[in-house]
């Protein structure tokens, strides 16, 4: 039975059930853990679903933070040391990284109570998570405010990217489901995926092909 | 094996290459048909992957544009027409949805060449796609131009979504997995899902819950 809600009926929603019915609007999203740290290296670590690409070359990619809710050390962290990283985030662990967005006070890095590994490399001082198995560091390369509700889109340059080698396809393709990276819905749904197939540049005078692996 | 690469080396990809690796990298992306027409009536109809949630109240939904990409009539018909219609894609019609992509003149609708079907609601004279499960109508209400590499976010407001009654939750979840809606990765994937869990707002003292339906 198809059914219908209007705006109107949306804006009369209770907060959090409106909360969690539009953020389901949008489909599957990424999920990542953020990784920062301040100025006197404390860590931090943050889930985030509003994960999104702004363009390949140079290799950019946007996050969309609010400036009044919990993972506003991310904000901070980032405005103040330039640079994050992004984890992707698999079933093994999916649990404690959903736990990083509970309200721990700032002295507390969400490493330590959410029992994650901090990862270190040479090319940047913000933390990765070991257990993750694909991982980028970012320095931050704009900020852009969205006026109509307050939102700010951080958009970082992408210095570095940690994969396993056998995901990266022929063509490019970074085979995150063989990765085991997961996906979620609206604020807190979780989901492992299963590939249909991968679909070649389409023509018009030809019907859908699908791409297979070669090397 | 773990495998580094650099902003340098990634700098030194093949273009095509390049793409396909760094839209992998932000995790799995929805995957919508967005709707449009221009002020003649005539359709138009492209697959997109960058649909990112903005803000729950009121309800914002931005998409992702590149002005010289192919689904510059997206952007020309929301600009004319102000609105715009956000369909989920299913496993039933993803090739029909993929094949939009292909150059068609601005003449021929995606609708015809790709035999997907038009479906008109009161609220608005853009066309949604009747066998998507999940659909909404927006209206422009913000355009963000990304100074950095000259894309643009175009915000719309949600005038209406139209949904299989059963997915709906008791707390506002709108079950898209059981809607049939699938993910995708990079410029081509598509992957269906199997949910994990949700997890219930995280407290400190507290380990993850589940949450589970009630009705």
């Amino acid at each position: 039975m198809l059914k219908t809600v209007t705006f109107q009926e949306i804006a009369e929603m209770d907060d959090l059930f409106r909360r969690t019915f539009v953020n389901s609007l949008t489909g599957f999203k990424s999920v990542c853990l953020i990784g920062t740290h301040n100025l006197q290296k404390q860590t931090n670590l943050a889930v985030f679903s509003q994960v999104f690409h702004i363009g390949a070359n140079p290799p950019l990619i946007g996050i969309l933070v609010r400036p009044d809710k919990s993972p506003r050390h991310t904000l901070q962290n980032i405005e103040a040391t330039q640079e994050f990283t992004i984890n992707h985030i698999r079933e093994e662990f999916y649990k404690q990284a959903h736990q990083t967005s509970a309200r721990y006070p700032r002295e507390n890095s969400e490493f330590d109570t959410c029992e994650l590994t901090p990862f270190y490399s040479s090319l940047l001082n913000a933390p990765y998570v070991r257990e993750a198995n694909i991982k980028m560091g970012l320095t931050l390369a704009q900020r852009v405010d969205i006026a109509i509700n307050g939102t700010i889109l951080l958009i970082g340059q992408v210095v570095e990217v940690m994969f396993p080698e056998e995901c990266l396809w022929h063509d490019g393709y970074l085979d995150i489901e063989q990765a085991g990276s997961l996906t979620s819905s609206s604020l807190d749904g979780y989901h492992t995926t299963q590939r249909l197939a991968r679909l070649k540049y389409a023509k018009t005078d030809l019907p859908p092909q699908e791409i297979i692996r070669s090397i």
